[in-house]
């Protein structure tokens, strides 16, 4: 183990900041805020959360916990168990801190996730105290090698006041390499971001570290949690070939060649499975730049159809990690790890004229998206990146199965319960029934489209329904609702346990 | 005459493209589709839309009609009341067409401004049959010279299959060397955007013109549509204090220095009065990178306060007008004209780290905002580049009065009937009764902070009891609605004329 720690830990100043978990926990005081590493489960920090929910036995304290995304078990389980979070952004995605959050005993602000560093360089989220990150490797010029994920750690490391490390040795040295930290200035020196093409490599492969910043380090070896495996079924396979059908018109229409523009998937059981469609499809050579390196990511480079992948994290199913990180060697080559501000970054997801495919809970007969909010209240996770994509994207694509609940619910709704993309950001809807292409579209015109194209059959006719209702009151508007009746398809669900006007005894 | 257009068309290979308005008039067809200049009534072509309104009494046809933004009489008033437009985008702003756009006759799509360019290049609005432009010269080399407005003319002309130019000597000759044409490549050898100060040119001083493509020529002597004259009231000025007031907080807080970011201020009364607050501030050398050129902005000029001032289009008032035409030169060396694609994208307002002022016409308790679209379903003009600042800025801020129509209507609501910029967007809320500063905040704490700082008197108890209601329904939930309440107010005010709920006969 010692030798272990000596090629890991390479830069010698440092050999002398081992502390254990506990010690590192006992800096951290009531009140602070922490910049926090991980992102989706992928590279997050693993003992210090733990050490810190343990202290918690004994002094009652609460911390502001900022990350890249949602985390792993320690920090939005065990922490958030602990009753110690008082604060957190950007993301989060655990049956415990989403109780929290929801009751509102977590203070918690969702937000873009290319927002955070710039919420950070402002000192929104207050001065950061500490970094708190895990590293596969300090370097002999001492860069922090991340791990599995980038997100925020490069601005958490450059703003906190100081850094605790945790090194954790579980994870294989092939990851040194795969990461490409590039943090763009202050406003007032900021220049372009350098980056022309997927592959570009535009930094370094470390976090610089400011060694007299680093107040600890814990060594650890303890793997990331998986994610659970996402199956493809019937409906997901459909969503697939009706998004590639649409991506073939598109080539015969001249908007771009068999060389596709880049791709980004969002995080998840139906857009990991929809870009596992693209196995069997003629595409290859594809540019994946997203947020998160999912399975299915894995599955096209296994069978010969990408050329690179980036992200700011690697998020793998059990099975999946297996496979990946005892072959690493055979993958790195066509990986990069981004930091969060540059994965979803506006300038970059614009220039590179990305395909975004995200995920709605529900979208309404007008193209507006609800991702977050369950029946307008409830919050599930957080916009994450999607508003990035969808906003800058050449193409910004929603998919959704049409329903949902055994047919209780419908995805396709008068009026979204909760906005997180406006009709403005929708180009096109997928569901398993078909394709609605809005771009251009009048909003009465975009009503036949979404409810032809992609409302479950169930549904359309109660659909046209509310339509007429809504023309009755407004039709000599752009966009004719009926506020008396636009969420009566959530409040009938919350009653009776369905969106159907008459649920049949079967 | 003969003798001022050799001077204004310099190029001889150009010379015998002159034709009369009816001329270039015939040679559009039914059904094609026309990239027009124009933004914010500034710029606009002005007697090729008469002359097919004209047409269209002996002959029936449509066409589609895209521009910058809004246009002057010509487009949106005569062309629309002779019924000859069949799409609108991305913008617009004159009752006639707005009429037409809300029944449903003119099919409507409103767009970020900064997304026309994109939508062109995507063939989203058809291939482009012609774009017909405003110019105040053409080069000896074949560049065309815009004249107050930059908008979509460049990519108008470098997409459309053929261009029409309508030659407009009224336009003062000091115009020449104002515009910064930039016009990004197409994705895939799309570059860094080479702008990393307000005051920067990266561009030529024209649109570079495909000779062979400029059908004809037409000889005007037309000045713009002046704009109404936006006075200041009590409530204005009030906003505008409480919005310097929050700079100087922000100054202290360490946030920026006094050297300000550079600002944008949105199109219309309210945020034009709210610039010209400026005027009695300590705050110098603003760098102003915004849309339109408004009076205020002269103004600020006039006060010695103005280090640069850049945007699409110089849209002034009557006076105003007369004012800076007549002495140009005095404004000139501060002025940049630029195209709406780097005026309004958002890699520049990221980079440039913009403070961004957009007027709602509601916001609701947790930060939404409707810009768009009267009781959730009339439209008024469209999101133009309200959703490219908010969402891209540095500080996205927004200002209203926080009521309207003598105070029946509240212009802070449950919820608001039109979603435009969602809680994710809406740093900062301005009215005349105070400043909500939502940055960090989760939905629970910005109702509070929104009730008190920004709320009229009269209804923030009823405000109050609307979130009660919600907290009853939904109050264990991070976003708490009545959805059977959250439009109450609205409909309220459709069946009584206020949204108050007692309304008192005085």
């Amino acid at each position: 183990m010692e030798e272990l720690i000596q090629q890991k830990l390479r830069h010698v100043g440092l050999r002398d900041k081992i502390v254990t978990a506990e010690e590192a926990a006992s800096f951290i005081q009531d009140g602070m805020a922490l910049g926090m590493s991980g992102f989706t489960r992928a590279g997050d920090v693993k003992v210090i959360p733990t050490a810190l929910a343990e202290r918690a036995k004994e002094a009652h304290f609460q911390v502001d916990v900022y990350t890249g995304a949602s985390t792993g078990p320690e920090i939005d389980h065990v922490m958030a168990e602990a009753g110690i979070v008082r604060r957190r952004g950007p993301y989060q995605g655990a049956a415990a801190m989403r109780k929290r959050v929801n009751e509102g005993s977590v203070l918690y602000a969702d937000a873009h996730l290319s927002h955070t560093p710039e919420l950070v360089r402002q000192g929104i989220y207050g001065p950061l105290d500490f970094a708190v990150v895990e590293a596969c490797a300090i370097t002999e010029d001492g860069y922090l090698i991340p791990t599995t994920s980038l997100g925020n750690a490069p601005i958490f490391v450059q703003e906190a006041k100081e850094v605790l490390i945790e090194l954790n040795v579980a994870h294989t040295d092939a990851l040194e390499g795969i990461h490409d930290v590039y943090v763009p200035k202050h406003w007032g020196s900021r220049e372009p971001i350098p980056l022309t093409k997927a592959t570009d490599r535009i930094g370094t492969i470390g976090i610089p570290l400011d060694i007299n910043k680093v107040r600890g380090i814990v060594i650890t070896n303890i793997p990331d949690v998986p994610s659970p495996i996402t199956p493809s079924d019937e409906e997901t396979d459909q969503m697939a070939q009706n998004l590639i059908n649409f991506l073939r018109d598109e080539i015969k229409a001249g908007r771009f060649t068999e060389d596709l523009p880049p791709l980004q998937a969002g995080v998840g059981a139906v857009a990991n499975a929809v870009l596992r469609g693209f196995i069997d499809s003629e595409f290859t050579d594809l540019e994946l730049y997203s947020e998160v390196m999912q399975d299915s990511m894995f599955e096209l480079m296994d069978a010969g159809k990408v050329k690179v992948a980036c992200g700011a994290s690697i998020t793998l199913s059990d099975g999946m990690s297996e496979t990946v990180f005892s072959n690493f060697e055979r993958y790195a080559n066509k990986l990069i790890l981004r930091p969060q501000e540059i994965s979803n970054n506006p300038e970059l997801i614009r220039r590179l004229g990305l395909i975004a495919i995200n995920t709605a809970i529900e979208a309404d007969i007008y193209g507006n998206v609800n991702s977050t909010h369950v029946c307008g209240t409830k919050m599930m996770n957080g916009i994450g990146g999607s508003g990035d994509f969808a906003r800058n994207a050449r193409l910004g694509i929603f998919v959704t199965k049409s329903s949902a609940k055994n047919g209780d619910v419908s995805s396709i709704v008068p009026m979204v319960s909760h906005h997180d993309h406006t009709e403005h950001d929708v180009d096109v809807l997928v569901t398993e029934q078909g394709v609605a292409d809005l771009r251009g579209l009048s909003p009465k015109e975009r009503v036949a489209v979404i409810i032809d194209k992609c409302a479950h059959p169930d549904y359309k006719d109660q659909l046209w329904q509310y339509y007429q209702d809504a023309c009755a009151v407004a039709g000599n508007h752009h966009l004719p609702h009926d506020l008396e009746k636009a969420f009566s398809w959530h409040t009938r669900l919350m009653k009776t346990g369905s969106m159907k006007q008459q649920v049949t005894a079967e």
